[in-house]
């Protein structure tokens, strides 16, 4: 029934892959009508067992499964597969298909995110379960296929998963032996038991076609808490197809008609009617789906039991599951001491967590090795540990893009507010995990220090100039670069009130506290609030920072009319506009200071707030950040002019290359001057 | 004497990382004064052994070892050691440093680098080296550390590596088992061993200070050319400073005075003057550098040789080694059939490389495991395999991100022009080493085809929206969008007549053969060429691609005065502006298409040229591209108009989608008359 419903929908959409679900099919039917514990009719029971489909292509697998199992799709949205609108688009898609786990397609993915998804149980239950009350008791399982396992994103995450040694993680390898270019023998000579072996993972072999063996292998799998487990599945492509198993066609093309015909006689299928699936197929399915709600049903009694022996564990519970910060936690974080003196907004950002690990004790996140550089380790606590797995901070080794999906996986999972943090210029590693997290709009918190040529003498190949281009490129990923510490903190709150993924973009180097000219109704604050005081806005407010840009600064104060010049930065490069501002008030000229560390929350508010801090009338805007142009011509305009890194950096002292490239107050004078076609002053030197 | 210069230089700089040099001083000194085959007078010898610093945190080491051996690295650089302008930057830098083999820094990078500098080997020796005349005869080093091992990058490299058997490459592990958080038990708990046996490497283990270990370890390694080798060298990161040894602080920062002085009592090392270096320790490196030189002297000998003995060879060997297409190459494409049907431009692409091939038989590339899809395969050529490596497809295996490392180490080696292939999606698993590409200048280059929504059913993790604008914001990337087959060939020729890494972006879908009904004047072809007749531009004229945007119709042709409206587009876009120019043309409006495969190209034609095909006058200009629209602001200014993806796409038939998203010749025209203040002709439906 998986098989030819598979290979029907992939038929009648004349699109997709088929080979995939008829191979994997009998392993798939092992696992979901002998092992997962799951109920259909409640996707979302916080102790379901997590599935993964690592191989995303073979999306019609799953869907056949959660169908067959009763879940809320229909025979109608398999009719529809790969079709607008439909629930059952050409790879899983997390949020649209009741059931899928996680977006899956781009390979590895998957596999990392279950990574993930298994540390967040260990987490979870290190923190909640009590002796006869384990409420937190799950399994996660992977199918995975060898275009995942070639994937360097996937070793990553097996070492870390290894190292780790997460016992709950099962991963299914669909041995087919067919890639898309012909055997994998073309490519691949990895002797894969052995290299998973050599990570620390229990390895097994079984074959598709044998339930027992396979069932064996499973239950070997569960017994051995120790170590995850790689079970290895000789599986064949297209089975059942006379003339496409095994081979690269069966792949990514649908059979045709007539070889369908033959699968369906070959597999003593009724030719007619399409879409046909026997009574027997459902009621396999369905019984399994009966235990999966006895066991939900149980553990609901259980957790009713835990409620009254663990009345203030079970209250913390509800707050982790929510998904929701704790109460107080913006008045504690607006209570916070800012320093007045230059602070880089890494460190900045450093006590925030400290601040706010104190409510949160559910946020937990690390570094890919860099955790004193990017200041991401939450102080007095411990360690995510082989031994010890309810401490917050992760070591994720030196596996940028493996932590960027385990922190998909662990916001995908439910009950953590996880975030991770390397250099902004090592963001290009994690980025097919950055896309995914924007695509399914989990809440990852990546924080990116290092942030420009401020890292200064590692030199260009350490230096970002790209990068938050390349982020603010990706749709539904918002970028926030804050310019002081204040900004910082409040970063902090706004990226915690987000829905989707937030990139915090920090600086290696100190940058002055700014004064804050701004006017009241920009902000709910009072104008001139001094520097150094307190935290983020007051509790109910909206920071500056969530409103995406605000006004800094102007002098002589904002007046009816618009001033006569504009000057934007973001972060490190704010503090330089914002000097440029007070001599150009010097020299008697109206300039606003705006510092605008979000364009995307600056795009999401409404016409009249962004007229009031671009006014439309004011033409010379100079934008400046230490990055390519790329995107600034939209705020400053066409008569606007951007100070920005056109090239790569250099390696030499952060401040002989803010000089060297021209961030500096005098050339920020300068361009202002002649986007105003006035003279320089006399006695200014040239900007560079 | 490595040891105190590399952290004198670093105390000198006030920055750096002393601990890898001190640590690995040992093992470098047995590779470069025993084994590694160099004359420092002539660093480009093409047949001399390629040393790659992985690690390149560690650069003063090379920098060390550069400069004991001779090559044109003065004592005064050292002491400018990451400063402005020196030839010791904090990371090792290609073409900045005579020696430098690569750009390293990014972990894995050199690794996966010199996997592809392996293979170039083997490939070279296959096509040129005759009995007893072995032209191409060397090894390729590298010295990696326990980052480099834990990125993805290294395991996909690795495990191509041992795929392809590339007995030549030998890869020293310093093993000093510590990282930036602690030890490296915290995160990593690999048999490392184990993991390389898996992989099909020989693997030894050495101490870094017994260098008869270590050598009995590469001379077996030297011996071994069916496996690439792995030693692990247990070193002591630091070694030598009585209070950094074995700990996470000698990793990246300064000893401090006292510390070095310390070191330099611990060592026996005179405390005065800084950077000494006694003649005993020249004496050792100036012996192996007059081995090297005469090895050099050998090898020129034998290939004059070779020249008598084969002429021919020895020709097609220079033709290589020049790094220049062969001659007529040009006339060879521009005669090439040009299909008038229409073609999907991946198609074209492919059409283009057999054409190439065919005189280019240095000419290499693949895919990973892509190639039916990305039409990059040569036909009736062999594959680059264990057995026959003088094949010319490669077949990289589901690896993009070691694909692309290993493509700037075919183009590194020298003698090959280098290509590789994936759905345009991945490019985003190759952002790091397409980074160094450019940073590098090598001229790598990159086939990225199903470059929209127009991949279809797939659905949105498999359609590229953000990865245009995240490609063009690198630095001295050319990223190139053909419109149509002719615009392919073209971007071809232009892609092999730039110095450093170019990005083809490539259709899935059919797109028609677009007739140019552009001016001679903007690119030296007569108007009105009729598409469908001959390849690129006549020889000797610079194609319209090459400059990045051209007229390609204006109806009524152009006259004195500017069009009243500017329609660009880019890829397959573009031909729906052209029918959008046609059917204004009939409103009686004036409207101009203009094609603009490549902003970087356009952007570096001289004035006169940009402001031909864009007046300034113009303020009505509507931009059509199927990804995120930021950056076409800069083309489309303040008062023009862009019609992009702001979202991610969607799994549909890529009609449904085009029509969805509103990428229709009526939308455009609706935008259009919308820009030009006009209301839309009756019978005009709305445009989604």
């Amino acid at each position: 029934a998986l098989r030819i419903l598979s290979a029907e929908a992939v038929e009648q959409a004349r699109s997709g892959h088929p080979g995939m679900p008829m191979g994997a099919a009998g392993m798939a039917y092992v696992l979901w009508t002998r092992f997962l514990r799951h109920d259909p009719r409640d996707p979302r029971w916080p102790d379901r067992d997590r599935f993964v489909l690592s191989a995303g292509h073979g999306s019609m697998l799953l869907y056949s499964l959660l169908h067959l199992s009763g879940y809320d799709l229909t025979l109608e949205e398999i009719r529809r597969f790969r079709q607008w609108g439909s629930l059952t688009p050409g790879h899983p898609e997390y949020g649209r298909t009741p059931g899928v786990e996680t977006t899956t397609g781009p390979l590895g993915q998957g596999f990392a995110n279950a990574v993930g998804m298994a540390m967040a149980e260990r987490f979870l239950a290190g923190r909640f379960n009590r002796p006869g009350r384990a409420i937190v008791d799950h399994r996660t399982y992977v199918l995975a296929g060898d275009g995942d396992l070639m994937e360097g994103v996937t070793h990553e995450a097996a070492s870390l998963a290894g190292h780790l040694r997460l016992g709950r993680l099962i991963v299914l390898y669909d041995d087919n032996r067919i890639t898309i270019e012909g055997p994998t023998s073309l490519a691949w000579s990895d002797d894969t038991p052995a290299r998973f072996a050599a990570l620390g993972w229990q390895v097994q072999s079984a074959t598709g076609e044998e339930p027992q063996g396979l069932t064996a292998a499973i239950e070997s799998a569960l017994a051995d808490e120790a170590r995850p487990s790689l079970i290895a599945v000789r599986t064949h492509i297209g089975q059942g197809s006379p003339n496409r198993q095994d081979s690269a066609k069966a792949h990514g093309e649908p059979l045709g008609e007539e070889e369908l015909r033959l699968t369906k006689q070959a597999l003593g299928w009724p030719l007619a009617p399409a879409f046909h699936i026997p009574e027997e197929a459902r009621e396999v399915f369905r019984a399994a789906a009966a235990r999966g709600a006895d066991r939900r049903r149980e553990w609901l009694a259980s957790l009713e039991a835990y409620a009254r022996e663990f009345p203030e564990l079970k209250a913390e519970w509800d707050r982790w599951q929510s998904g929701e910060p704790p109460c107080g936690w913006r008045e504690d974080l607006a209570a916070m001491e800012i320093p007045a003196e230059p602070t880089a907004t890494r460190v900045a950002s450093g006590l925030a967590i400290q601040r706010l690990a104190r409510r949160m004790p559910n946020l937990v996140g690390g570094s890919a090795d860099l955790g004193p550089s990017n200041n991401s380790v939450i102080a007095g606590q411990g360690s995510f540990t082989p031994g010890a797995v309810e401490g917050p901070n992760i070591h994720f080794g030196v596996r940028e893009h493996a932590m960027a999906a385990a922190v998909n996986g662990l916001a995908l999972h439910g009950g953590l507010r996880p975030y991770c943090a390397t250099f902004l210029v090592f963001s290009d590693y994690m980025r097919p995990s950055l896309r995914l997290a924007a695509l399914m709009g989990v809440p990852s918190l990546f924080l990116f220090t290092h942030d420009s040529i401020g890292v200064g003498e590692d030199g260009p190949t350490h230096q970002p100039v790209e990068h938050l281009a390349a982020l603010r490129a990706i749709p539904g990923l918002t970028v926030i670069r804050p310019a002081d510490a204040r900004e910082t903190v409040e970063a902090w709150q706004t990226a915690l009130e987000r829905g989707g993924p937030v990139a915090l973009v920090l600086t290696r180097q100190k940058v002055p506290a700014l004064a804050r000219g701004l006017d009241r109704a920009t902000t709910g604050e009072a104008a001139g609030a001094p520097a150094g005081a307190r935290g983020g806005a007051p509790a109910g407010a909206v920071p500056p920072v969530a409103r995406g840009a605000y006004i800094l600064a102007e002098e002589p104060a904002p007046a009816d009319g618009p001033p006569e010049l504009i000057l934007i930065g973001t972060g490190s490069e704010t503090s330089l506009c914002l000097e440029a501002q007070r001599r150009l008030a010097a020299l008697g000229i109206r300039a606003r200071a705006v510092s605008m560390p979000s364009w995307e929350l600056f795009d999401e508010q409404d016409e009249a707030y962004r007229h009031r801090v671009l006014p439309p009338a004011v033409s010379a805007r100079l934008a400046v950040e230490a990055a390519v142009p790329m995107g600034w011509e939209r705020y400053v305009g066409q008569e606007g002019a951007i100070l920005a890194m056109g090239r790569f950096g250099a390696s030499a002292p952060a401040e002989a290359l803010f000089a060297r490239f021209g961030f500096t107050v005098e050339h920020i004078l300068e361009l202002a001057l002649a986007l105003l076609k006035r003279p320089l002053p006399i006695g200014s030197g040239p900007g560079r």
